[in-house]
């Protein structure tokens, strides 16, 4: 495993190891997974799946500060580089590009990639700037690594939406690979962010996974429930626990992320077997945490 | 040469191209000149230099309808596919790409890129989105056909810097080549729009390139001359002829196009040997010409 601290290295490396594998039988495709660190089991699986489908298999690692909002906890945003790169290692990734802030952001930066649209709901409302930060150094990412297939997960659910747009619109060549949320045996969803819970804190937030599952069996179970009364029932239990302070929970159409009006309703969706996402943002003390559940709507659930 | 109407059918002869020339002794960079088609012999020296620098040639012809405003010339802009491939072929192109508009914006567009500060001014400045347009389609392009060196006329001043601070910011892995301003003898800017001109507005668009010349003269004549005396006597000479409506008349430093200010005017640019842009928007009708000087200062031009 190699270690590029700048652009030039990362460049470098990926080049050669594109150029040495052209015959090999893995092939000289690149599989990227763009992190912030703090490495956990879901970030794992993203590089698992990266090492089954390339030759070539790179990490980065760069907590991105234009995607942090002023209060956000850009500055306490949990570290830990021994042991991402251990985890990166036992991974089998070839590279891992670990820049500075001041490679990735060198002079006064006046480029912005913005998307619109799949940002105006859910987190894009309520950190706003957050999506346009996060565009534009993926966009800066992708023209470093340049990667075939670039791997996500599912738990950042309109980071992906807001990511596939951006490659449909712009043509960049790559395949974004979105990833099941890996969760703790308990439910949690894993978060680098989870390592601020206290003890209590930890234990509530299992209402967030718990009332998704709800939700998720009375959507396949009642064919003619409506996106309100699901919303307002996992409002409802969310309200139940005294840390929890709710941001939003939202269903949406998937993946373009618009409210669920009149013709598109549950019930018309399930006719023409559209998805949707029932998406939550809930903070316990300063730490906000988020989960979804993307469900598949099926005529026959009408009749289940 | 070949023509390729389609995003996948231009990646896939690129690449094949590539391929093929990896080994020869043209080697298999990719010079690429995008444009809006209607070629002139501006257009061929950006061809020319493309040929002699590249193993493989890449032109794009394309009237990108996002960076022409409401009440803009979309609707009349020039077009002759027929010439534009002769004169393609004479140049020794290897590669056409003729998207159609649906090609290009197959679905609602939600991802613009937006470049701030060198495009407050100027044709920025008049021609509100002109340059997400630009940057935007440009950007596409750049996905599309993976260039190496990527060829600009400096007679778009404000769009070579916009895309250089493009490139820079995003990481995008291409060389912009600025390439000099093609005449007629008589001293007009080569562009597709003359083609608008009558006779007589013909004749006295040569005020462009004359006052800009004039001006050049005096710059170099006298160190102690401020912005302000030149854009006057700019502004003065464009003014004497009946049929221009000036849009701008501007003196920044290049190529972050601030004004020249306080610290900033020419003589401390001198000394610094600074760069200098003198630009100039005027209308001969409904016909929007621009013209430009750009300048290095040399601390010696205070004792010539």
């Amino acid at each position: 495993m190699k270690i590029a601290t700048t652009i030039a290295q990362a460049r470098a490396l990926i080049a050669e190891l594109r150029e040495e594998r052209r015959a090999s039988a893995q092939g000289s495709a690149v599989g990227f997974v763009p992190t912030m660190g703090y490495l956990h089991e879901g970030h794992a699986s993203l590089l698992r799946r990266s090492r089954q489908e390339n030759g070539v298999s790179v990490l980065s690692i760069f907590v991105n500060p234009i995607q942090f909002g002023p209060g956000e906890d850009l500055d306490r945003y949990p570290r830990s580089e021994e042991a991402d790169l251990k985890l990166a290692e036992r991974e089998g990734v070839d590279v891992v590009f670990l820049p500075s802030v001041d490679e990735m952001y060198p002079e006064e930066r006046r480029t912005t990639v913005t998307v619109t649209g799949v940002t105006e709901r859910l987190c894009g409302a309520s950190r706003p700037g957050h999506f346009d930060g996060v565009a534009t150094v993926v966009s800066k990412l992708f023209h470093i690594v340049k990667p075939d297939r670039a791997y996500f997960g599912a738990k950042d659910a309109q980071q992906v939406a807001v990511l596939q747009k951006m490659v449909t619109d712009l043509n960049l060549d790559v395949v974004i690979v979105p990833c099941p949320i890996v969760r703790e045996a308990d439910g949690l969803a894993l978060s680098s962010r989870n390592v601020y819970l206290s003890a209590e804190q930890r234990r509530e937030a299992l209402v967030l996974s718990r009332s998704l599952r709800e939700a998720q069996a009375r959507i396949e179970r009642d064919g003619s429930v409506t996106s309100r009364a699901i919303t307002d029932e996992v409002t409802q239990a969310i309200q139940a626990s005294p840390l929890a302070e709710i941001d939003y929970v939202e269903l949406l159409t998937f993946p373009n992320l618009e409210p669920l009006v009149a013709d598109r309703e549950m019930a018309d969706l399930r006719r023409s077997g559209g998805s949707v996402i029932l998406a939550l943002a809930v903070k316990f003390g300063s730490t906000r945490l988020i989960d979804n559940a993307i469900m598949k709507l099926k005529e026959a659930d009408l009749y289940a």
